[in-house]
């Protein structure tokens, strides 16, 4: 595999493979970005930045400082010698789109431009809707425009391991083979996802499989478990540099949550029983995954799919961790059942596969006292601009009606 | 179920059931709304008239002329005495759907208001977008609608057999239990669409699930086959109340295209080895079948899936019997390949289940000589209005692109 991996870097005429990052401004995506540069790869970002205007509607902010995208590209610049492109604009709109493609000629295109928290999906009706909207309409776009203007350019397109649900039996890898009445066929593997955000990601996976068929795009759907840490090499470089960190109840994720939480105090909020297990990984192996799927991409037609995650556990098992640790530092941590605001089993069988990123090369960074130690650093660092009010849950699955929320100053 | 169906006529003040119709002016709910009026339900039409836009639009026409929808409702209420309420808006727009369900506090709905054609979807790609967005949309805002307004309101939502494309495995209705590495579940179905019209249906089938889950939505998903025929007991009443026959290469179906290719002497048109097998019902049964799955309501919180078709034939059994009916009457009708414009298998293994509304009561009118007959007699009868120019089929899967398609004088 590291032949793969640096013998792809280059395209045949050993020009550096133009790869395209779209939501490239967000958690995952600026770090992928950051780190493809890095390798040599030639990054164009594309991102209508409107996940920061998601935080000034809501009245949140991540808990590290973030440069402006104009001024994060610049400090890569001055200290790397490298230039990212960068194309502001809403993949939904489709001129735009299009110019952004003929003007880069993308040989690989990353998709994490979407709306992703499930939360925001089920605060009300018109953010349902729109969390669908942007992200099926979304994906349609740049399927299209792979069709027409790149159709040799792979696409790997960010899912999530939600959209399998809590099934009773093991979860493949997008597909599973059934006996049924004395006949045989592999299928797609069945999906039952939990919220609107979820939901909109089943859609585009059913999307993107037909136009492998029928008009033969290479695609890479990476079902990613839920991503934890804030550092990357690259983005350690500099203040400027920094990753966003969302600690609060419509875009913090488990551990980056409980982790902040622990830094102020705050007992970790376990929804219902917190029995409730998916995979994790840290955002090193984000990156790294994605840059194995671009070295080793899908054959046309292929419609490949990987679980990206490297460890399974329960919310319990994470506060366990977080306690654990927290007393190291002399931190007293405690953790609270809050009523369950999802509509979720708090108890079930889980057992995901998650072997074929692994196969391609992936050296995972399993999670460690050292992480927890640093993301734990981290959050004491910027404590003080922990916004305790965002820190409980604030929308429920069950509650969500047709009128639109505000917000309160 | 004679005493289901007559016992659930009148909710327990003994008030005949409201039925909402979405999509009552198309073709199967034009015949369904009739059906449920006549049954003494309480009806009322919801739907943009949009299925008249697209026929000015892509220069395309009903073989049978049709009224006007306030003629149509004029003449039904001067022949019955039996008044259907008219909305005319887009449930794209809630603003207009909820004052819908506001005034008229359904207690069924039955939504058959979607952009239903495979081919208008793979037209180009912003009919494409508008399939998925008008379908997507439209079904989440019906759901929203039921959780805000009408909570205990069955929905009786209108899906396709294409969702299930065509696996090596029998069809189930809706679930399938699967037994995996030593454990079982009960799971979805796996769905593989093979159009963005289809994949639309996927997509809503799956934000249902989801509802029923959550918010304890009870609903029928009905996937139904390929509808053929066009008279029922109520249309057939008068001129002004005859339902539309599509016959063109767009929104033109199986069948119901070679009984009127024969009509006009042109050749049946089988898309390539024409082993393309698929399920089938008459007119009279999709009636039939909403009636039957509105007097039988689902649960709360449940989706209950049906596969609602008669029979299964290969492409080439239609061609075949239409020959055959076609000789009867002196026509001599030939068939040709063409090539395939869709992207599908022409021979494959198809066996899907269909019981369930077998179950609650239907009594099929299977594909019979008679039908055959008077859909022929039918079709001669308005040759002259049959634009021959518009029979083949003129959308490709594979050729979509994404400058939008202009139409001809
Ligand atoms: N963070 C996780 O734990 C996690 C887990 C599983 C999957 N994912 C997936 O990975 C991807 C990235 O997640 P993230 O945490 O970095 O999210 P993020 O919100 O931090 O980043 C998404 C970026 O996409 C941009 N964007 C959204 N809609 C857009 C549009 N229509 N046009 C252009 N840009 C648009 C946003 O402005 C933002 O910068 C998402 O698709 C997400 O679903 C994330
Ligand atoms: N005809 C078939 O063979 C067949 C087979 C399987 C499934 N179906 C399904 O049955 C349903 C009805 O099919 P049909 O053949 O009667 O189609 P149709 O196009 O004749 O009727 C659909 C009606 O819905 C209306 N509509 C569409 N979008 C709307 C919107 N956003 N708001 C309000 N009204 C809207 C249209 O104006 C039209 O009158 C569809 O959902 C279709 O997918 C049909």
């Amino acid at each position: 595999s590291q032949e793969a991996r640096s013998g792809s870097l280059r395209t045949s005429s050993s020009k550096p493979k133009r790869v395209m990052v779209i939501g490239g401004d967000g958690y995952c995506g600026w770090a992928t970005a950051l780190h493809l540069s890095k390798k040599g790869y030639e990054v164009a970002i594309v991102d209508s930045l409107i996940r920061r205007l998601f935080d000034h509607q809501l009245g949140l902010s991540s808990l590290t400082p973030i440069a402006s995208i104009h001024d994060r590209l610049r400090r890569w610049m001055s200290l790397t010698g490298k230039s990212i492109q960068l194309h502001i604009g809403d993949v939904c709109d489709f001129e735009f789109l299009a110019e952004a493609f003929r003007s880069f000629e993308p040989e690989a295109v990353v998709h994490f431009g979407e709306q992703r928290s499930a939360p925001y999906s089920m605060i009300d009706r018109s953010r349902a809707v729109f969390t669908q909207q942007n992200n099926v309409v979304g994906t349609l776009n740049v399927l299209f425009a792979i069709k027409e203007f790149a159709e040799e350019c792979h696409l790997v397109k960010l899912g999530t391991m939600g959209e399998y649900g809590t099934p009773n039996i093991d979860i493949e890898e997008g597909y599973i083979t059934i006996t049924h009445n004395g006949r045989t066929d592999t299928l797609p593997y069945p999906k039952q996802a939990s919220s609107f955000y979820h939901l909109s990601k089943v859609h585009d996976s059913n999307n993107i499989a037909f136009t492998c068929k029928a008009w033969g795009i290479r695609a890479t759907d990476l079902n990613q478990g839920v991503v934890y840490g804030v550092r990357t090499e690259e983005t350690a470089m500099h203040d400027e540099l920094s990753n966003r960190l969302d600690y609060d109840g419509v875009f913090g994720t488990a551990l980056n949550r409980f982790c902040v939480q622990a830094a102020v105090g705050h007992p970790l909020t376990v929804y219902g029983k917190g029995g409730q297990t998916r995979g994790y990984l840290d955002i090193r192996d984000t990156v790294q995954c994605v840059e194995l799927a671009i070295a080793n991409p899908a054959k046309p037609g292929e419609f490949r799919v990987f679980n990206q995650f490297t460890e399974q556990f329960s919310v319990n098992d994470l506060a366990s961790l977080v306690k654990k640790a927290g007393a190291k530092m002399g931190l007293d941590v405690q953790a609270i059942s809050v009523p369950n605001p999802r509509v979720e089993a708090e108890e079930h069988y889980y057992n995901a596969k998650h072997t074929k990123l692994i196969e391609l090369g992936l050296q995972p960074h399993l999670l460690s006292d050292s992480l927890l130690d640093s993301l734990l650093n981290f959050a004491i660092r910027f404590r003080d601009r922990v916004d305790t009010a965002q820190i409980m849950p604030s929308v429920s699955w069950k509650k969500i009606g047709v009128k639109p929320q505000t917000v309160a100053a």
